[in-house]
């Protein structure tokens, strides 16, 4: 039996999901693939940094969580006011870094990151600040350490895209990308397809869940653009800069403009691409996220509500699509889950 | 850099597609895995096993196979008349299988991959037989031995399936599968469903080398079939014989069905599936092959011509749905390709 320490930083609802997985699956876990993962610290922005040598008790944490009490509440704990200070303190095998994501300068997630790699942790993800801006660094310095970087989870959530294209079509080349990465806009696109206005559907989104407050980083096309990037950076080699991607939300889009599409067959998305481009200018790739109608004979036409879904043109394969879940509680957990059981195969 | 050998034992299609694709990739294998791979055995049904320490030229071998001249032209090799006791003579890191699938007793295949394990070879296949009739017992002998047995190539060519669903999805419960999983009959009824005769269809197919002259194996539904049980046994751990599949072929999908299923809005597909069921009775397992007129709201209606595709139902990720090419020579020799570089990994 291989016996890892885990450190969970970010426990919102993502990382509660892992947590609660490892609970769930710690017998399919043992069973399956022999192995045993003791979580020995966790994080959030609110409590700090949690540590207990023996192993933290999971159910314990995930009750004070939901009743949004002190992490620190946790019998037997040692505590640190920040997250870093603390894991550079006690260390483990594999850091699952799940605080939100920040666009601008990916922080706190890259440091995590960056400690966690120096000190020789694996790392998962499901932030994708730190890799949307800066995958090649962070995926050189795991390299020189010896140590595994990965995030699925960053993509669709756990529905397997990076490591299919990585592993499972290793040695095919990436010719083009196009996807529909962002839930939320799916599922106000998919309700005005249908007939309905964008503002009704928006406020039923924020009250159902699938929107926050400020809905921006979905309707604009960020979050998009976060997955791609990490795209970029994961089936090109290649490092872009936010502002290299052409960005359009849908907030533009009109009822007559959808009524128009739906008229001609097509149904508009929010479709998020990557074109390997011939002239080498200033970037050999062209990254785009835009809404854009689709006939009924794309495969991504037909993605409607919550699923995301993705097109990938590869050089042996013609295309293949993957269509699944893109985010939720444990589906993202599960992303986090396959890569930390990927890390113990070779940890 | 890793130097791996490498023999390849069937060599009609899929075997010289790995072949040719091991030419195209080698600076990208070199680049990206760190990885140098000798080609130093080559064996079909009608020239024997050919050998050569220092390793085989596959331009020298591609040329011979297209102007069907026996393998022994290739200067330098040793000759054995029979694969298996040529394989055991000189050995090598890895066998990749390549013979034709013979769901009967899987031979010759079977016994090749039974005699590299044992001697401790790691083992690709693109034959579906011995998965198909052995898988639990072909797997615990790599088990045994120290080595992996991987088979992607077994189920919709290269598109990544198997990989998806043991590693891409790891620690996923699987709860069902429904899968289109022949090009040959799908291409059938999507042109069916535009209004075309069975019979045209079927001899157009043959022209164009979509189907066989005996077309038996695919309209029968006996291909789709192989590859539910190598699903049952990779998804579910569980083999189930032949005769516990339901088989339904698309000889019996009339003219009239056809015509009624595209007025209701539906399309008639041979649907591959497997189900866990609740109560032990023989087996665990609902396994069927048949056609069924499937809504457009299903992923798997809208997948048409040569394409295949699959659904898997999961704990932690309700739907994942995975379309791509299906047979080819390239297409296939990217599933051995892929599973080769992750055999490599650990080799």
């Amino acid at each position: 039996m291989k016996h890892l320490r885990l450190s969970i930083l970010g426990f919102g609802v993502v990382g509660q999901g892992l947590a609660e997985l490892l609970v769930g699956k710690r017998t399919l876990l043992q069973q399956h693939f022999d192995l045993d993962v003791t979580l020995v610290s966790v994080a959030n922005a609110r409590h700090g940094f949690i540590y207990c040598e023996k192993g933290l008790d999971i159910p314990t944490l995930l009750a004070l969580a939901a009743q949004r009490q002190p992490l620190t509440n946790h019998p037997g704990v040692k505590h640190w006011a920040n997250a870093l200070e603390g894991l550079r303190a006690t260390g483990g095998h594999i850091l699952a870094e799940a605080t939100g994501t920040n666009l601008r300068d990916a922080e706190p997630g890259i440091s995590h990151i960056r400690a966690a790699l120096t000190q020789g942790m694996h790392v998962v993800t499901a932030n994708k600040g730190p890799l949307a801006l800066a995958a090649q660094e962070l995926l050189a310095l795991a390299l020189q350490h010896h140590v595994q970087l990965r995030m699925e989870a960053t993509v669709m959530a756990g529905t397997p895209v990076l490591s299919t294209l990585t592993e499972g079509m290793a040695g095919a080349r990436l010719r083009s990308v196009r996807g529909i990465l962002n839930g939320t806009t799916n599922y106000i696109l998919s309700a005005m397809a249908a007939g309905r206005d964008y503002a009704d559907v928006l406020a039923e989104a924020q009250a159902q869940g699938y929107a926050e407050a400020d809905p921006t980083a979905d309707v604009e096309g960020y979050d998009a653009l976060a997955k791609t990037l990490i795209l970029a950076a994961v089936g090109f080699g290649h490092t872009l800069k936010p502002e290299q991607v052409f960005r359009k939300g849908i907030t533009s889009v009109s009822r007559e403009q959808m009524r128009r599409a739906v008229d001609e067959g097509k149904r508009i998305k929010l479709v998020a691409s990557l074109q390997a481009v011939s002239d080498f200018g200033e970037s050999p790739l062209e990254a785009r996220v835009e809404p854009l109608a689709l006939p009924l004979s794309d495969p991504l036409a037909r993605v409607d509500g919550v699923l995301n879904a993705i097109t990938f043109q590869m050089d042996t394969l013609s295309e293949v699509t993957i269509i699944g879940p893109g985010a939720g509680r444990l589906q993202t957990g599960q992303g986090l889950l396959a890569d930390l059981i990927a890390v113990a195969k070779t940890a």
